[in-house]
């Protein structure tokens, strides 16, 4: 399937490591030159070499923190007029709701919804006036299936789907549309520190505990961060402009609602 | 119907007006002693005195803006161990997405968000250890049908939304519930100054432009605030312990989606 | 809080025993007069004396298989013109989805979609032309939350689920709602039954097999029959009008799903 | 991208035309083989053939109407060990609700419910067996956003909703997949239809009568028929095996609610 986005321009938050990169890859792969961003400027500077070599396409390196107005200066300076927007950053740890301090809160709200607001808020113009934009929000399972020990990362990442669909009703007209994925237990590095924890502290093997984490799964595995790549990518395809407003679960259809 | 919560202590939010007024009154009219709290000091008074003259119960009243600190302190201070809270504060004004600055945003989570959030952290341990709890926000018909101009609102009402969600799984089991109510169109003093708007502007009569404001409704009529009173009456009952983590739209029927 | 509907007519479904019976009850004590039915003739006669003598109601009695036109012919012959229209008809058991046979479909969809839609066609004209009627359709948490075993319910009650919102959208303008129930492990003979399968099955007491089963709700406990007839009578009330196309769930919080 | 499925047997309910032929298409472009249905021999045979020709898979042809038994024989004869399963199926025409005839009711469950519960019952255990298999069906955005003249198809298709993700969780862990596709005004026949009513009907031109349908669709236009295509195939990639449960809109960003 030729997704039609070759010499398109994307920005990938938090792209160094984990589902970003996995996001980067998909669309490098499809042509797509890509702004790779991360905090830790190895990283940024590995993925983006491996890119560059993989897939030909042209890379653009950022390292900032992208809850900071300054992190997000800096990578739209890098890369002012992106057709593509995958917003990706990590969530907050999990926490009990009655002890969250008003600094977790708004720790929790600059990371995983005023970033990612400020950034659709900037590039939204330039998108539609040129007639082509596809936003990603990589948000989480936790939006459709909220835990108690989750909130910070509740509050944000909803309060980002409650906006998203709300603007996603006006860009489309102008070929700009907005979607999220929604993942859960994809096995990146954070799954496997979760999988050594739960094997350190249970004394059971490393592939035990894996199999633990997989029985939470309806598909009792663990998706690969691939799956999540090439389903971002379908969705920055040129002809998936009639798509939009939509969560997309990566979840091994574990998501327990009818709709 | 007995809702058994006479003699019950409620806080209900911005309640000296509009649709908090009408929360606060179905409770006192079932026994319940309720908080009133606005932001001027006339309209807190006048209502308290109509509450206890018309229904005999106990009337507090707490002149505060409960998107501050202090005024969340002041609140508790005067009713430290409440039965029921009903969240409630106006929503931001309508804005232009790309325009929204990030003061906006932090007033409306601010407003919206983060101050219900904080009074159900404070409350909620209480209502857990005494085995009686009602929560109730009043959100908005926008967190399930959200609209461009209002990306403020929305973020802040669907933060609320999730973070509510995941709290109340755990506390049910404590007879805690949280639950939301989603009005739409409601004739209140807004509605009025909206009606009186499109009149003048429109150069139509001021029923003319009710009608016009009626006819986006299915029921094509506004609400009546009793209709929202009695709702969080029913859900703060004794009886309601098993209705929790629940959105319920007063909408006249207008909400599109399915479930 | 006084219901307004005292001296309504109402047609409850499946009203000799369990949820049907609850619902019955809760609109005789706000005064509305009954149509109880039934298959089994003692157990609609008995609760019909009940209700006459605790509530001093008007109580018709229907013995008759609502599945059947003629059972549905036989409630309609006895109260035709109902202010109030409970649907409430037993599901059917679990089953192996790809050994559905074509006749387990046709029950299925017979008993709980089929003889709920014709009832809802039949009262709805006389309802619209009054200017008042309240439908109500005891459903199940099954249709959010689907399990793989229970295929047949889900696809009848999904459909009633799926018709009754669409239908709400326009009749809801002549202050007639249609809402829907969706109990889940309330404390009727059916539940009675399961923790004695429970008990014998496992060896273990009564009381032990109920808390098992209390387990799987986030309340750690069954509902109460009454409280899904105080949300039925609730629904009821005259100045319910507002509220329409809803799901409402009684399952102690169970429900994972944000909205 | 490549979806990994050159090689893979589909069948293709309704599919010699519109959305079903565009999903027929997609597939065999990415090199599976495809059996191609309607009730048309020639357009069954000129579908085929051009396909063929333009991909060269394999395609096998079958003359059937799958509403009843015997049609669903002669497909699964056809190819008795698919891979792909797209169920599709025109749904039934508009009607007025109080108005519906039990007939009316039986044929559109056994056109877009019960045909489709068939299909996937009988070929799910092979699917399982061979740990692939990716079912598409295709509903419609009156799943979720109801609409008082569509009652036929909304009980047909949200039963069909209910049932897909109620077995969905099952099967998922065999590498077997069920998605929803919900299209609104995609560009097919039955649009230029109504388009041509529209202009006839308001003696305007067939661009003003395709401008007014446009205006209905957040996009402000028609979806492609190679839209919800590209959607099918992508589903049914190899790599796509942790979608599954979903219900994707391809409605130009025009359904309201939330999730």
């Amino acid at each position: 399937m030729d997704l039609g986005i070759a010499g398109k321009w994307a920005i990938v938050g938090g792209s160094s490591r984990g589902l970003g990169r996995a996001c980067a890859e998909a669309l490098a792969r499809e042509g797509v030159h890509v702004t790779i961003n991360g905090r830790n400027a190895e990283d940024v500077s590995s993925t983006a070499a491996a890119l560059r070599e993989k897939f030909g396409v042209e890379v653009r390196e950022v390292v900032a923190d992208l809850a900071t107005p300054a992190g997000r200066d800096a990578l739209l300076a890098a890369c002012p007029d992106p057709d593509i927007l995958v917003n990706n950053s990590g969530g907050p740890p999990p926490s009990v709701f009655v002890a969250n301090t008003p600094e977790m809160w708004q720790s929790a709200l600059e990371n995983n919804f005023l970033s990612a607001v400020d950034l659709m808020q900037r590039v939204i113009p330039g998108m539609r006036e040129r007639g082509f934009g596809r936003i990603v929000n990589i948000t989480s399972a936790m939006v459709t299936s909220p835990h108690p020990f989750m909130t910070l990362s509740i509050g944000a990442r909803t309060a980002l789907t409650g906006v998203a669909k709300a603007v996603s009703k006006e860009v489309v007209a102008d070929n700009v549309t907005i979607n999220n994925l929604l993942p859960e237990r994809i096995n990146t590095g954070r799954q496997q520190q979760m999988a050594e924890l739960t094997a350190a502290g249970k004394g059971i093997s490393l592939s035990e505990a894996y199999e633990e984490i997989s029985a939470s799964i309806a598909a009792k595995r663990l998706g690969n961060p691939s799956e999540v790549g090439d389903a971002c990518a379908f969705l920055c395809a040129a002809n998936s402009g009639f798509i939009s407003g939509q969560n997309l679960h990566l979840d091994g259809g574990s998501y327990d609602g009818l709709i």
